[in-house]
């Protein structure tokens, strides 16, 4: 019974370490090293290439290293009966929490702005009580940014794909009442998970439900993201700017016109990265659990994609 | 009985109005215009003339517009028995806390600096729990900073004239205990008040005493920095960079090093600007309590300065 790690954007080497020193007699394959694919039952992964799980005849759990697992769902090759688990982790959401705030108060106070234009400019500055602030997506990290932002005074509501209370944030769901979110958002931040329904979701049309002003910050998928449609907005003065961190080419091509473009504010998928050594225990946990045929934590409805 | 409005830097008119919207019936000068001297016996000012308050002789009260009061107590024509008040208030410290915590954001996870890199270099970034904030002076706005830091996750700690226990924060006071805080800090924020002890504390001494790599704040007065040591000490790798929104000379002049050097962010004098609407209510109850000879608020000690 063997791991395989699997991550050819990332060090994978980092992971197996990790995993041994946790869990020492545990057997390790770094892919693409020389590896018994019968042997292999769990998978701790990050972008593999497409097609290779179908490959690993006893194959039971692939474990995103990260929260998102778009990048496994999106393989159209994995069996059904294989389990897919994400990361529930308290520095992950701190990390992103910390994050958004910070590209907030950036925009809110002209900081990057004023920095870049190295005039002394004086501009007239937003206070946090004025600003309201609209998350799609109210999962692991969107809730997690939302207490963030509301301890700190900010306006927050929220849009989910189930209605529920929730604290003091009001959470929209359903397309039917995405407008009422956009209406009164002034900063729109995405944390949705990528999936078939929400890929493109911003574009023109959304944008345009937003006030005059509005500011939007993606911080989920590169492939939420219709780039086009940003631009024309921004450029029609509709929207006041952006910030990104993901994109759908990554890293974000030298020639990209994002690059040049002094409203949008550019991040190099940064806004919150795995800790190997805080995470590695709950995928040793899952993997004992796999053993012993316990249910698993963390886990993907395949089905919704997230 | 007359109230005299006086600020060359920004514009009077805006005062002048809320005074009288406010207080129906007050008498308004704006500085310059035609006035008699002896008729004003209350001032609200800002940067006025040096030496021209001596000559009012009714003059009992220097209202400051904002929290700082060195431009009124270093001109050393003003007669003893003038009082001087400053102001108090809650979006003045909102403000400069949303904008000290936004600028150590910004540093700790580079957002700036990417912006600015134009290239694809994702940096290690800065967990909040690992983040030492010392704050050089604990009064109203260094403890407004304190709480929203601490709120937020940072390690806080402050400095002081005179020691006090304050709630969870921890208080250095006097030049003995200086180095004790200095040890221990990340992210150096000044929110001293100017004046003659205070004028160039932040020297090369002073940052020798920060451990390497550490970052500063400067949202106070221009004159509490010594620009060369500055930038000596970024420039030999001491310093990791720093963020400054006064300086000796407003606007920076043009020609300055400042605006040129990569690590070091400038933002011209905004990290919390007097709302005259919210502000001059207190103004116009200190006018009263002068008319009825009762103890006046927020007055400053001459002798101390602040
Ligand atoms: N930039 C970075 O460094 C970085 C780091 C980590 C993660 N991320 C991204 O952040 C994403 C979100 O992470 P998470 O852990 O918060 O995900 P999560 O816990 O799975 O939450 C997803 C949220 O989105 C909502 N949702 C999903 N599909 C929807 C739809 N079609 N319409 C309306 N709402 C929908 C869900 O609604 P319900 O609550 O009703 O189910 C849920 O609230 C990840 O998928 C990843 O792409 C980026
Ligand atoms: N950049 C901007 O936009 C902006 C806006 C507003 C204000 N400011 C600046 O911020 C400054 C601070 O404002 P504030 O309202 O917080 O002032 P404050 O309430 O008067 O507080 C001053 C603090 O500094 C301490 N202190 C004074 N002299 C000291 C010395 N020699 N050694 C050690 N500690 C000393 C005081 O100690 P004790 O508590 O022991 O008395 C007090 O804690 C203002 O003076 C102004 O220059 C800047």
């Amino acid at each position: 019974m063997s791991v395989l790690v699997i991550s050819p954007g990332r060090d994978p080497e980092v992971w197996a370490k990790e995993l041994r020193n946790q869990h020492p007699g545990m057997n390790v394959y770094v892919y693409p090293e020389d590896h018994e694919k019968e042997e292999v039952e769990f998978a701790v992964s990050w972008k593999h290439p497409r097609g290779i799980f179908k490959n690993y005849p006893n194959l039971k759990v692939i474990a995103s290293m990260g929260a998102g697992v778009d990048h496994i769902t999106s393989d159209p090759e994995i069996p059904e009966h294989i389990k897919i688990t994400r990361v529930i982790d308290e520095d992950l959401s701190s990390d992103m929490s910390a994050f958004v705030l910070g590209l907030i108060l950036d925009h809110m106070r002209n900081i990057s702005l004023h920095h870049s234009s190295k005039k002394w400019e004086p501009k007239k500055y937003q206070r946090i009580r004025d600003v309201k602030v609209g998350i799609l997506g109210m999962g692991v990290l969107g809730t997690a940014v939302a207490k963030s932002l509301q301890l700190n005074g900010f306006q927050v509501s929220g849009w989910a794909n189930s209605t529920r209370e929730q604290e003091e944030i009001k959470i929209y769901s359903g397309a039917d009442q995405m407008e009422d979110l956009l209406r009164e958002t002034s900063v729109l931040v995405n944390l949705l998970p990528l999936t078939p329904q929400t890929e493109n979701i911003l574009n023109k049309d959304l944008f345009q439900k937003l006030p005059k002003g509005a500011y939007v910050i993606n911080v989920a998928r590169g492939e939420h993201l219709n780039e086009h449609d940003l631009l024309e907005m921004i450029d029609s003065g509709h929207l006041s700017g952006a910030s990104l961190d993901v994109f759908r080419k990554e890293p974000l091509p030298e020639e990209h016109p994002f690059w040049a473009h002094s409203k949008i504010q550019i991040t190099p998928h940064i806004a919150s990265i795995t800790n190997p050594g805080s995470v590695v225990p709950q995928i040793i946990e899952n993997y004992e659990r796999m053993t012993e045929e316990e249910e698993l934590m963390n886990v993907v409805e395949r089905q919704k994609g997230y």
